[in-house]
């Protein structure tokens, strides 16, 4: 049995008929009803009631995420192995997007759109000297397949990238300098702007703090595309508000919803971006293709793509 | 003799004083100055003083611009003429700023981000669906060197492009779709985002107005870098408010500062961006390389770059 924790569309559910004409379909419209269903399920699809039905499941093999980031789900992590269930992420689906969102964002920080919008706002005209992307260097922390998207961006538009990578050593992919766990931080004073997609994960806690932040350049520019808590929310509200940072723009927080009265709403230089990276959709997802082909994949005993790494986290 | 404009660095003075070792090279610090040098300049560089000492020239051949845009100088134009005298733009020297900067308003309006400043000063979380460049159809106005530098940075951020030129006919140029004055108008209705690059002549006085904009979809967005008065700024803000259009950043504006309590102020929907695509620069000008060049070109006796055609108005 599959078990889909999400209403799917007419097409997509005939997809998956089609692809699987031996197993039932069921969708769970309520956390009772997930509990219940997953009972017999031997995949899941969807994240929604997920980690509240786990425990119930008995028979399950396969659980596809339709998340990019798992952080959450493997709060459960233990469970997940003991039960000897594969868990698939959504890596890659939203790369354009995110991507894009980060070079919106990079852009507005480097032509300073968000205070010209508060300056707007008071009727104020006043001509600036603005920086720009082009010729300047950006360091893109995580180089997964959103990193290097990101980067390619970057590179159409002028801008020069390195990138960090998880591991001990620096290395060189095609032009691109590629920094390890060794060397990376020696990078920070050279950079105009710091972008961080990593995941959550143990390690990756708090992995930009004051000390990252204090070795950037005073004219230096944040992106966190990634996840919250990477990068320490407090430790950059310090750093822009006593002038060690120019400005930033966050897609992501270490709280979501960024609480009320938290003091990063009221910091002009610091730009809010409701993790809109990923924007909303549905009914028709972008995950619809990953998920027939992943469920095409499982059903022929291929590899499954995005499999987590529940070790790495990612 | 050669008249400047403007206060040189010392690097850029010894580069001219190399390239034209039998001319005097002055500078004007006032008007009246300026009107006084120029009695004898043969060789004018820089806008400043230029059109109030205009009269008072007797040997002037060539007047060299730091603006890309001409349409101020050219309010002289017939006595640019009467005096025989060539004129030369700043074309190019920009357009890497101005293609960043119109990349980052296009941007801008496809992730609703001058929105989330105004949420983010209001301390309200809401997430959207937003939508992209990428898959997106955009058409500019204007095919020069700025308008094909947008279009490529547009194609490689995954955008599809359009042009408009001022032939009559549509033409092709490598992939690139150009659409002449018989047939663009057609291409409206297909179109997400309009950008507006158009110099300003007689002839491109108000040329987007209320008939274009009717003609784009309710879901399209508008940029204007060129020029003020090509688009008819108050047309704009009434499709705006009606919904026939769905947002706007506009660089440039008819009148400049937009005037205090201009209700284009207080539309949220259209981002004042005070014509900063060309941000302050100084005291090393990005055009000291454009000078230094042409002068070399006029006193070898060779074509100059970027000279002004008197019936086009570019």
């Amino acid at each position: 049995m599959i078990l889909l924790m999400y209403e799917p569309v007419p097409d997509h559910l005939q997809s998956l008929k089609n692809i699987a004409p031996q197993h039932e379909i069921v969708m769970a419209h309520s956390e009772e009803e997930a509990q219940r269903l997953i009972e017999n399920a031997e995949i899941v699809l969807g994240n929604r009631y997920f980690l509240q039905s786990l425990p119930f499941a008995r028979k399950l093999r396969w659980m596809q995420s339709n998340s990019v980031g798992v952080d959450l789900i493997l709060k459960a992590k233990q469970s997940l192995i003991d039960k000897n269930i594969t868990l698939t992420c959504a890596r890659g689906v939203y790369d354009a997007e995110l991507a894009e969102h980060t070079i919106a964002l990079l852009l507005s920080l480097f032509r300073s759109l968000p205070s010209l919008r508060d300056e707007q706002n008071e009727g104020s005209w006043q001509r600036h000297r603005l920086s720009t992307l082009h010729g300047s260097s950006c360091l893109i922390l995580g180089w997964g397949s959103l990193g290097k998207k990101i980067a390619s961006y970057i590179k159409a538009l002028g801008g020069k990238v390195a990138g960090v990578r998880n591991q001990p050593d620096d290395s060189l992919e095609g032009e691109t300098m590629l920094f390890g766990s060794s060397n990376w931080r020696n990078q920070l004073p050279l950079t105009d702007a710091l972008i961080i997609c990593l995941p959550k994960t143990p390690e990756t806690y708090h992995f930009i703090g004051k000390n990252e932040l204090r070795a950037l350049p005073s004219s230096a520019f944040v992106v966190n595309i990634g996840r919250g808590g990477t990068l320490d929310d407090m430790a950059l509200l310090e750093m822009v508000q006593s002038g060690n940072v120019a400005g930033a723009a966050l897609d992501v927080f270490e709280q979501e919803p960024l609480p009320a009265g938290h003091p990063i709403w009221k910091e002009p230089k610091i730009f809010v971006s409701p993790h809109v990276g990923r924007s909303l959709e549905g009914p028709v997802f972008r995950w619809q293709s990953l998920f027939e082909q992943n469920l095409e994949r499982y059903l022929r005993g291929e590899a499954l793509l995005n499999v987590v790494n529940y070790q790495k986290g990612y």
